[in-house]
């Protein structure tokens, strides 16, 4: 009987890169695509501050091709919001009037590549530290299979990521209903590490040091700051929406 | 001039998975593959033991037919060495004075398709914490870019590779002659929790529960243990020969 149980435990699994989700793919799991830095972390302030829908894209060009129909749109390429549009990928850029009740176009260099690499699954949310709580929540009421997608960096893995997934993991780890696969048992043992001061911890990751010799040290401290919101953004065809 | 040497160190990161080797393929790096449950243990035990030359194979069909030329050869699906072959995968069964001498032939689930996938590299090395001090005396002599491919389990990331990996590059970063990666920093953070006990380290990975439930946790404690040869094999051509 102890068998059954245990088999019959949802596997939490964490996938490194988009390029690697085909490996990952299976029916009827949860995706929670993680681009802490910053490209989730701006989609849940997003809907903090009242956007009504974002669309996702995966190029440039589909998103000048919204710009030109008259939506508002971010677009961000190697950590750079690109001239011509309304946003970036800073949260800070989203916490504005003029997105409440619009729909809002997003394109960057690596979340929303993942998103448009999972878009198949049974559900697609959006995690980042600023709503792990009210995700942690939700994927434990669901207790279905979780996919923890990490959107890394060009394809490779990335250190901000995988803290994040240690992050969820160690928290539904916490619920028996789980069984945690290789790539969650090491995400939760690095966030064992790190969780006392997530900063100091990403001080010699890529991606810290890139956003940081941009000035970025704001933006990403507020992209680690738990529990800014309640949103959890899901995606329904091709637009993100608020989970209902 | 702090800048230059910064920029002129040389670049350890980690892949963790042949699938994702296409993302980190780049000229003149050294390619470490790590299957250390069980290819890579296998195949320094088999040098140890006197093996002159080893021909890794990605498919039993190819290893099929030099068993008909007459060849030894290993081969090993799902953890389990395929009737009619000479060896599976297991250290122990190198461990004969048959081979000495001999080219061997081996195919196996994860590692030799590791091998296929980095075959063009400036050079693969075979890795394993049987020879864990040898390739890493190498390596910082050798001072290029390195790449440390785990082969993982099915293209999906493992936990046993992922702590080599980290003790490669714990022993490598205390030479300021290396630049740590992303991933090559999160093998790093695990193995530093990992070095006390690897073996109850690994407790609930899924490839250990896969041996020890067939009765091969004395290989899950020999592929662990350190040192135990000076052997770096390495590829040149399709043969795995001492490196010299």
């Amino acid at each position: 009987m102890a068998d059954i149980l245990i088999a019959d435990r949802a596997q939490i699994d964490v996938c490194f890169s988009p390029f690697l989700y085909p490996v990952y793919e299976k029916e009827g799991q949860i995706v929670v695509v993680i681009d802490v830095l910053r490209a989730t972390s701006a989609i849940c302030t997003a809907f903090q501050y009242g956007v009504d829908k974002m669309i996702p894209v995966a190029t440039v060009e589909e998103a000048m091709a919204y710009k030109q129909q008259g939506y508002l749109v971010g677009a961000e390429r190697n950590a750079i919001a690109i001239e011509g549009f309304d946003f970036g990928n800073s949260p800070y850029s989203y916490m504005t009037e003029k997105i409440k009740g619009q729909t809002v176009v997003i394109t960057t260099t690596n979340g929303t590549q993942a998103i448009e690499a999972a878009k198949n699954a049974y559900a697609v949310v959006i995690g980042s530290f600023l709503n792990i709580t009210a995700l942690c929540n939700w994927l434990i009421a669901e207790n279905k299979p979780i996919l923890l997608l990490c959107s890394g960096w060009k394809n490779k893995f990335n250190l901000e990521d995988t803290l994040f997934a240690g992050a969820v993991t160690e928290i539904l780890s916490k619920h028996d209903n789980f069984k945690l696969l290789d790539g969650a048992l090491a995400t939760k043992y690095l966030y064992q590490q790190a969780h006392q001061n997530p900063y100091k911890f990403l001080n010699y990751s890529s991606h810290k040091e890139r956003l940081s010799a941009m000035g970025l040290k704001d933006d990403i401290k507020y992209c680690l700051t738990l529990d800014q919101t309640q949103v959890i953004p899901i995606l329904k065809d091709k637009y993100l929406v608020l989970n209902s």
